[in-house]
C-alpha cells in the first residue's frame, strides 16, 4: 500500500496550491476519510497571505525548429514552481539567467521554487544545458497564477480526551519520492492503523503545503492551540538511513520523551538531535507565540543528503521496508504517548494495601518483588499529578511495557486517575 | 550495651503484633523512656486496617510416634508468622504445601510471613525436610489470632524547635539479628546519646512493626506531618559491610545532604544510593500525599545479602564494632542536621564590619584570611534564608566543622538568625 | 596614555582617605569628566562608619645620630597605612613589634594597613631590618588622623536605557602598580572609549577605596540598586598573565555570560573561575540584601602571585601591552552587553514573512540558508522576552557577530522589540 500510493502520486505536479495538490488529496481520500479544506487566495494567515493558485499545463524549451529539448511533461521538476507564464523566443544568453542545473551532478535535475517572487525558470541537467548550443530557443510555460484556493487535507481521530497530538506531512513537493511523498505515505498508513482502535488522546493528521500550510491551519484553528500537547512533522522517511528525531524547542516535552524512548529501545542506530529553527512545520508550531512542542521524524536530513531536492530523489531512492519501519516507529511513539499522562495517586497517604485488592504477592519474607509489583510501587510513588508516565519510566529505569501494565492495573483498581 | 541488648531480644518471637513485640518494647524501656502505644485491632489506618493480634505458644511437626522433628521452641523462624492455628495428622504430601526451605542453603531456615492471607506453614532446613520420609506427620501450631492491639514504642526528644526528624526501627522480626535487632540497638543507643544534650531540632524515635507500624503512626499523627523535615529508617546495621544510605525520593533534602556529607568524609567505603519504592518505612513517609523526605541507613541491603531473612542472620552475623560505628555515623548525621537550617543574614546590605565586633583579623594587607574568616564570609554571603548550612558547605567546598564554627560565631554576634 | 598615567600616579601615597587619593582623582579628571564626591567622616554607611581622614607628611626610622635608615619619602609602603602619629626614641626590641618584613623576599617591602585598629608600624626589607643592629632608634610618623572626608570619583555614561552596568577600580593602594593602578588605568581608558559613542545601557565608573568605598557608594545610592544589571571590579590587569574572570555569585547573569563569551573566543588562555566571597568590591555588590551580580576581571589573582602587596608590584611588573589588551577585552564585554537584552518577537505566531520585507533569500529549494537568515530564525524563535541575546548565541552555537547582526536587522524591521 505505501509504495503503491507513492507510485500513484509521484507523477503529479504538486505545489503549494493547484490541481496537482488537489488530486493528491483526492487520492488520499481513497485510503483515509480526509476532509479537504479550501482557503481563498488573499486570505490573511498570521503574518502571511494565501497566494494566488498556480496551475501548469505545459512547459518546454524548444529549438527554433520546434524540437523540445527540456520538457515539463517528461519531469515536473523541469519548471521552477510558481513560474509566471512565458512564451517567447529568446537568445541562449538571456535564457541562461532563467535556467538552473547542478555542477556536481551533471545528470540530475534540481528542484527550485519561486513562490513569492514573480519570475520564471527551468531546471535541467547540466548535460542538457551543455548540449544546448543554439543561439536562440523558444521557451513556453503554459501556467496560470490567479486567485483560487489553497487546499489541504485534515483528519481528526477523536480520542476520549480532547487533548491532541498533531502529525503533518507536506503535499507541496512535485515528483520527489523521499521528500516528501514518503511522509505522506507514512502519515496515511499511521492514520489507518490508529483509526482501527480506541485511544486516549485525539490525533490529528494534516496534509499541507510547506510553511504556508501550517500557517493557514494555525490561523484557522487558534482555539485548538491550547489543546495540542505536541506533534511532529513526518519527512524523508523512505531512504536507507536510520531514523533521526529532531527534538522540539522545548526538548523534553511528552512527544520528545516518547520519541527518545522508542528510538532508544529500537537499537537500530537511530538518533535524536537538538532543535534548530529551520526545516519543516516545526518552525511554525514552536514559534514563541504558539509554543507547541513540535518535533520532526526523518531519515535523511533536510539538505544533508546529495539527492535532496533533485531528480535523484526518485522512486528508486526509497524502499517499502524503510517506510514500513518508519510507520512502526510512529505507531510505537503513539502507543507511548497514548498511555502517557500525569496520573494522581488516589490513595496518596502511605502505600495502598495492594494485597486487599488482590494485586500483590501473597507470601511475605521472600526477597524479590515481581517486576510488576515493583512497577506498581514506582507508579504509586511518583504519581503526584506532575510527572508523566514516560518520566516514571525514565526515573524507575524499568522496562516501558512493565510500567505501562502497572499503570493499567492501578487504573483498573481506581488507585490512580 | 548494644550487643547485650540484642542477645536479650534475640530469642523473642516478634511479629507485627503480639506478646513478643510487647516484651521487646518493655525491655527497651529499661534503656530509654519509651512510651508504649496500643492501637486496637480493626482500627482504620489510612488505606489499611490494624489486624488481629497474633500470639503463639508452641508449634511443631512430629512423627506419629510423638518425636518433634521441627520445633518452634528451638527457633522462632520455624513457624510462618501469622499462621492460623492447626492441630492434625496429615500426609507428607499435603504437608509439602505448607513447608518452606532453601534449595541453595540446605542448613538454613528461611523466614516467611503471611499477615494478610489466612494460612499456616512451617519453615525448616532442607536437610530437615529431606530427612522427613514418613508417610504421615502430626502438625500443631498453638496460636491465636484474635482482636487485641498493635503496639509500638515512641520517644520524642524535644529540641528548641518543634520541627523534627524521625528515626524508625522495626520490631516485627523474630530471631533475626541484623534485620532488624541491629536497627533497634542502634536507634536505642542513638536516642540515649541525644537525650544527654540540648539540641535545636526535636528527634522522634519510633520502634514499630514494618509497613502497618508506620501507617498506624502516620494515621494517628497527621497534625505532625508538616513539622517533620525528614527522617530515616535504621536497618541491617550490624554486618561487616560499609554503610549505605538510600536517599529519600526528594534526593537532596536536609537529611540527604547531611547523610551524604557525613558518609563522604568518613572515608570507609560508604555509599549513597538512589531511592526506590520498596524496602522499609521510607515507602510510607515518601508517599505522594505525605511527602516527608525519608531515607534509610543500612549495611547489607534489603534482599541483597544471602543471609537476609534466614536463620543465618544470627548473632554471629553481627558485630558490636559495626553497631558502634553505625551509632557514630548516626550521631554525626544528627550533629550535621542540628546545626543545619536556612539562616538569614541580618546585616545583608554589603559586608557587616566584622572587625568592629572583634571577629576579624586585625592587620590588613596580608594575602590569606584565616579559614574561619573565610568561612564567615561564605556564610554571610549565602545566608539568604533559602540555603541550608549544608548547602553552604557544599558550595564553599570548605570543611564542614569550620563552616559550622562560623555559623555559631555569627549567631553569637546576631549577624545571622 | 595608560602607562604614562600610572607613572604619574605611582609616587602618590593613596589610602582609603586623604590627600593622595584626592590628588589621584584630580589627575584622573584630566582624562575623563569625573565627579569627585566627599563624604564626611562619621557618616554611617550600611553597617560601617566613614573613618577619620588620614594624612601623612613624613615617616622614618633613624639612628640616634639622625641618619634615616627607613624613609617614607623613598617609598610610600614604608609606613603602615593609617598609622597613628608617633615620635619617640625606642629600643630595637620594642620597635620589633612595629615592623613588618618578608622572610621569603629579603629585598621587598610588604604592604600593610591598619584602618580600624589604632596602631602604627613600618614596613621594610628584611635586609634593612637585619642591618639595624643599634640598641635604640628614633621613630617618627608625622601623620594626622582627624575628621575629614572620604572621597571617590564617579562617572556615569548615560545610555538610552537607565539600566546600567558598573565598573569599579580601587584608589586606596599606595605605590603599587598592578594592584591597583592598573585597574584605574584600564577603567579610565575604557570610560574614554565608551564616551565616544552612543550605547543602549548606561555605564557607571567608580574610582573608590576598597570595601568602605563601595559601601559608601551603595549606601548613598540605594535607589539605583534595582537598575544595576551587573558589574565588575577591574583589578591587577597589567601583569604578564592571561585574563581571569571571577564570576558573580549568580554565576550566569548577563555580565557573566558576556565575559565568558568574550574570553572564550579570544583564545589567549584566559579563564573563568567561580565566585568566592573575598577579593574586591564584588563582596559588597553580591551580598544577599543587594544581590547585584558582580564579577571581577584580573590577571594575577588576589593573593596568588608573589609580588602581591609588596614593593615588587612596581612599574616594571606591568606592561602597556597587557593593559591595552585588558581594555580591549573590557570593550568587547561592553559591546556584548550593550546588544544584550531580552527581546520579544513582535510577530510571534508562526514565522513572520521575511521575504515580504526583503530580508530573505529569493529562490527556494536550495539546501542552505545563509548564516544571516539562519541567525534571524534563531533570534525570532528564541525571543520570548525571557532569553537574552547572549543566551541565544549560546543555544544556537552560531557566531556572536552574526546573531547580533540578525538582532539589528530584525529590530530595524520592527520584528523584535
Amino acid at each position: 500500500m505505501r509504495r503503491a500510493l507513492i507510485e500513484q502520486l509521484y507523477p503529479l505536479c504538486r505545489s503549494i496550491t493547484g490541481e496537482g495538490t488537489r488530486q493528491t488529496l483526492h487520492l488520499l481520500q481513497q485510503q483515509i476519510p480526509l476532509a479537504i479544506r479550501d482557503v481563498a487566495s488573499g486570505t490573511a494567515v498570521l503574518d502571511w497571505t494565501v497566494p494566488d493558485e498556480w496551475n501548469i499545463r505545459d512547459g518546454y524549451i524548444a529549438t527554433t525548429s520546434g524540437q523540445r529539448v527540456v520538457d515539463f511533461r517528461k519531469h515536473t521538476l523541469h519548471v521552477v514552481s510558481y513560474s509566471v507564464p512565458v512564451k517567447q523566443r529568446i537568445s541562449r544568453e538571456v535564457l541562461a539567467n532563467h535556467v538552473h542545473w547542478l555542477d556536481d551532478h551533471p545528470s540530475w535535475i534540481p528542484y527550485r521554487t519561486s513562490y513569492y517572487n514573480k519570475t520564471w525558470g527551468f531546471c535541467l541537467t547540466k548535460q542538457q544545458w551543455d548540449a544546448m548550443t543554439d543561439p536562440e530557443y523558444d521557451v513556453c510555460i503554459d501556467a496560470t497564477l490567479a486567485p483560487g484556493d489553497l487546499c489541504y487535507g485534515e483528519l481528526l481521530l477523536a480520542g476520549r480526551s480532547s487533548q491532541e497530538f498533531v502529525f503533518t506531512a507536506h503535499v507541496c513537493h512535485p515528483s520527489l519520492a523521499n521528500d516528501n511523498l514518503s511522509g505522506i505515505a507514512v502519515a496515511t498508513e499511521l492514520a489507518s492503523r490508529l483509526a482501527q482502535r480506541a485511544h486516549h488522546y485525539s490525533y490529528r493528521f494534516l496534509f499541507i503545503p510547506g510553511t504556508i500550510g501550517s500557517l493557514t491551519w494555525l490561523a484557522a484553528n487558534r482555539e485548538r492551540w491550547s489543546a495540542i500537547r505536541g506533534g511532529m512533522s513526518l519527512v524523508c522517511l523512505g531512504d536507507a538511513r536510520p531514523l533521526t528525531y529532531k527534538a522540539s524547542l522545548h526538548g523534553s516535552s511528552m512527544i520528545d520523551r516518547a520519541a527518545r524512548q522508542v528510538l532508544g529501545r529500537r537499537d537500530r542506530g537511530d538518533q535524536v538531535i537538538e532543535f534548530f529553527p529551520f526545516g519543516y512545520d516545526e518552525r511554525q508550531f514552536n514559534s514563541p507565540g504558539i509554543a507547541i512542542p513540535f518535533g520532526s521524524l526523518m531519515r535523511g536530513q533536510h539538505g544533508q543528503f546529495p539527492e535532496y531536492h533533485t531528480s535523484a530523489d526518485s522512486l528508486e531512492f526509497i524502499s517499502d521496508a524503510q517506510l514500513a519501519d518508519a510507520v512502526d516507529a510512529c505507531e510505537a511513539i503513539c502507543a507511548a504517548l497514548d498511555t502517557d499522562r500525569c496520573f494522581k495517586n488516589l490513595a496518596p497517604y502511605g502505600e495502598p494495601q495492594l494485597g486487599r485488592r488482590g494485586i500483590y504477592r501473597a507470601m511475605g519474607g521472600t526477597s524479590g518483588l515481581g517486576d510488576l509489583s515493583t512497577a506498581m510501587l514506582w507508579v504509586l510513588q511518583l504519581s503526584d499529578g506532575q510527572r508523566t508516565v514516560t518520566e516514571i519510566v525514565e526515573r524507575s529505569k524499568m522496562p516501558d511495557d512493565v510500567i505501562r501494565r502497572a499503570v493499567q492495573l492501578l487504573q483498573d483498581n481506581q488507585l490512580i486517575g
